[in-house]
């Protein structure tokens, strides 16, 4: 110990050790999904469970609960906003990690890698009996960890769990949200279907070589903000964002030579994660909370602002499409501003939610959020979760689900026991659709802007309201902070009508 | 500790961690080489030092110490030669590790961060005297670190150096086999400049887009038995082999349009490095000395056998020229086999040590041995070493060195503190040109077999050989068992001789 350190600095050269294992953590999982030849991938597990481990006795070290003990009895620091907010987001954080035992983190994690891959041959053997068992396990281990971590008050074990993703969220507030959202979509959505507009799929189904598709991705990527000399941009199966710690956020997106809106669409999803890590002060506070996203559906809020609010505008056409023209050529001449805009903003519903388009997406999530939370509250019992599936596909989106791979079984997330962060997708979508009217109400000409390749308006004012706050408010509050008003699903359902009616002639 | 766990299970459970700690360091500087973006690079520094810092502890700790001492004391781990050879090379792992203080570990690295920042700044600047200070520092730090470790019986301090690179030999051995070497080659050389023989640079200076170099390094090294399921082929400004663990053999390397030999030579340089790294028992032995390289000359003399025995050969080139015309197409289809292998065996003394022909490589190599252990034993001042370097180039290479960029600031080593790296190279060449000539005794058809593309009777041969063993032999016994001769400088100067004296019409 150095003379003159306080406590609140021997506390930040501890979890600045933490934050910088979290980076190792982070470019072991990204070398894996990006560089890392097959053979590697079973001593790679060991390589993160060391990791893992490494982390998990320094973040539950009892030395360091002591230490936040001592600052939070230190006036100094409670009188400091920042300071406090940041001991708050540890108590929090040291709880968490607190709560559960060792023997359960192990149970889990070993659980999950053995239900993924029991995961992974049952969507391709489409045998949901083989991954019963597994998913009956996995609903079994996380409410042991719920009641470990201990719901909120007047709350529900599948709470504790959502406040791992979206904290200060309960699932009683996300139905409140959901429930309206899904009786409107639903009914805007019969609407659409009986429009006489018919898409021609044109630009979006245009064949483009992926040299030219990168380099167009690329160049986009850039002149929204991101950061390449902080980052790059890869191919990997599933396009993911990775934050390995100050100066380096990389992303990546995935290319079909007949689907370059949507590798374009990925990449503007992936750069606004991006742009957020980006723009946390990871520098000046490696490690702590307020160097940390707010949560789940904040981090999805940047994506799809990006990806949807701004890539899929008229405005952004106008400055992309000659863009466009000049590096993938010849395939996307012929398509005007108008073909591109009405050809990325076409609705067909999917049996598959990533492929899905923006206003039935949300009716995707919400499916997942009231059968997970059917399951956890015994409501529902896991064996007859394909029939309430394919009832609800139905139902909400008026489709037959011929198989359970193109069903039930074609997320990752339960078999990895990620109960809770499905309502986030959605959110992240609120939220993006109520900063988007608040941004447009206080940037002057902000489509005039757009339409001319500037967004360093909108970022900057993403930045100040949202990435420079890190942890420092709960998400609630930050999102009524920077958009003035409570969450609520009518921005996200004004946004998309007002788009779409315009489209389909409604 | 689980029941009927022995001390040996217990010490491999230890030696896992620190080998699974060292992929991870191994992996963060492959990262830093080849695709970290450039503002993440202070942030890597604190990565590398964490994990560093982590690896000293478990290397050092004295209940390894303990345990080493409980299987050294069990009979039945004597009588079986294989874990005996472990435990020895373990002791002197743990005995260097442990008699170095930790103040000057320290030290030595921050020493090292700066000076090689310092030697950066002192070469572009061609400006010996503001990297003089550090140079001293450094010879003064590793004199104090040679004293802690001890030298060897009748050695001296740089013994204690040069035991980290090549366990076992001293520097008078070295010189006892460099002498002569230097001797012979030197008036050899003189011979080939006053040889009638010029060439034409030819193929070495084809121009032949890096794209298609790119496609032909690539099935070469395949072709070689490199697996590229357990490995892959990246560019980066110094090529370099990097092992990170089971399954996981990464190698790079740089191109030049006007260079196409020199990109395929450092190909095939870490291709050799590559095979030896993938042919050590790591999957069995993951963090065990058997499962590690058993010196740097003898990591080196893989890569050199492949670079140069094989891949300056007559028999490889007519394998892999119509492959390279097939591949590298117009720009190298008017050369014939004769004039490839007259191009790539061109004798041209350089100032530049990377960029020098192989027979004249191993001068430039004696010379920066004699001058760091003249300046280890005092008898030549860090001030004087310009002079000291020049000379030495006129006088063994004929060449006047007309500034210290292209002289003593050329090469990383020194500002690094890696006095005893360099004497590797040449005895790796030594090494090589042994193992070769056996090679040749004991592989029926080894030419044709080569000429066909058949590389797999040479691998098989090193594996069984050298690859397998690890570090179960000390290299120069290795050397011997595989070779059936003591170390000597007549297999290089006959190879050299035999391949260089018919093209020089000598």
């Amino acid at each position: 110990m150095t003379k003159n350190e306080t406590p609140y600095d021997r506390l930040s050269t501890r979890l600045r050790e933490i934050g910088t294992l979290s980076a190792i953590e982070a470019l072991l999982g990204w070398d894996q999904e990006t560089m890392m030849p097959p053979k590697a991938g079973s001593f790679r597990a060991e390589e993160l469970s060391l990791v893992s481990r490494l982390l998990h006795d320094r973040r539950t070290d009892p030395a360091l609960g002591e230490l936040l003990g001592e600052c939070e009895g230190d006036p100094a620091i409670a009188g400091d906003a920042c300071r406090a907010a940041d001991l708050r987001e540890l108590r929090r954080d040291y709880g968490r990690a607190t709560r559960i035992p060792s023997d359960l983190v192990a149970e889990l994690s070993e659980t999950s890698s053995r239900a993924m891959q029991a995961w992974k041959n049952a969507r391709q053997e489409n045998d949901f009996s083989s991954f019963l068992p597994w998913l009956e396990k996995q609903i079994s281990l996380n409410r042991d960890k719920a009641e470990c971590l201990g719901a909120p008050e007047g709350g529900e074990p599948y709470d504790a769990l959502l406040e791992e993703y979206e904290p200060g969220m309960t699932a009683s507030e996300a139905a409140a949200l959901f429930d309206p959202l899904r009786e409107a979509l639903s009914s805007f959505l019969s609407e659409i279907a009986e429009s006489p507009v018919r898409h021609d799929p044109g630009f979006v189904e245009a064949k483009v070589p992926v040299e030219a598709q990168q380099e167009f991705n690329l160049q986009v990527a850039k002149r929204l903000g991101y950061d390449l000399e902080a980052g790059r941009l890869d191919v990997s199966v599933h396009p993911f964002t990775e934050g390995l710690g100050p100066g380096d956020t990389r992303i990546t997106t995935r290319y079909r030579e007949d689907r370059p809106a949507d590798a374009l669409a990925s990449t503007m999803h992936e750069t606004g994660h991006a742009l957020y890590e980006q723009g946390l002060p990871k520098d000046r506070l490696p490690g702590h909370p307020l160097s940390q996203a707010a949560s789940m559906g904040i981090h999805e809020s940047q994506s799809r602002l990006w990806e949807n609010q701004v890539g899929r505008s008229r405005p952004f056409w106008e400055w992309a499409l000659p863009l466009a023209r000049e590096i993938l050529g010849a395939p996307v001449e012929s398509y005007s501003v108008d073909d591109v805009y009405r050809s990325v903003n076409a609705v067909i519903p999917k049996l598959i939610r990533v492929e899905s388009d923006e206003a039935t997406y949300n009716l995707h999530i919400m499916l997942r959020f009231d059968l997970e939370l059917a399951m956890f509250r015994g409501d529902l019992s896991p064996r007859d979760l394909p029939a309430a599936w394919n009832d609800r596909m139905k139902r909400d989106l008026g489709l037959r689900v011929p198989d359970d791979r193109r069903g039930c079984l074609q997320d990752i997330h339960w078999s990895v026991g990620a109960f809770g962060y499905f309502p986030t997708y959605t959110l992240g979508n609120l939220y993006a659709a109520q900063m988007w009217e608040a941004a447009r109400r206080e940037i002057l000409d902000l489509d005039r802007r757009i339409a001319c390749g500037e967004f360093g308006s909108l970022l900057e004012w993403l930045r100040a309201g949202v990435h420079a706050h890190g942890r420092r408010y709960p998400a609630g509050e930050l999102g009524r902070r920077i958009t003035g008003a409570e969450p609520g699903y009518e921005p996200l359902l004004r946004y998309l009508e007002g788009k779409l009616r315009p489209i389909y002639r409604l």
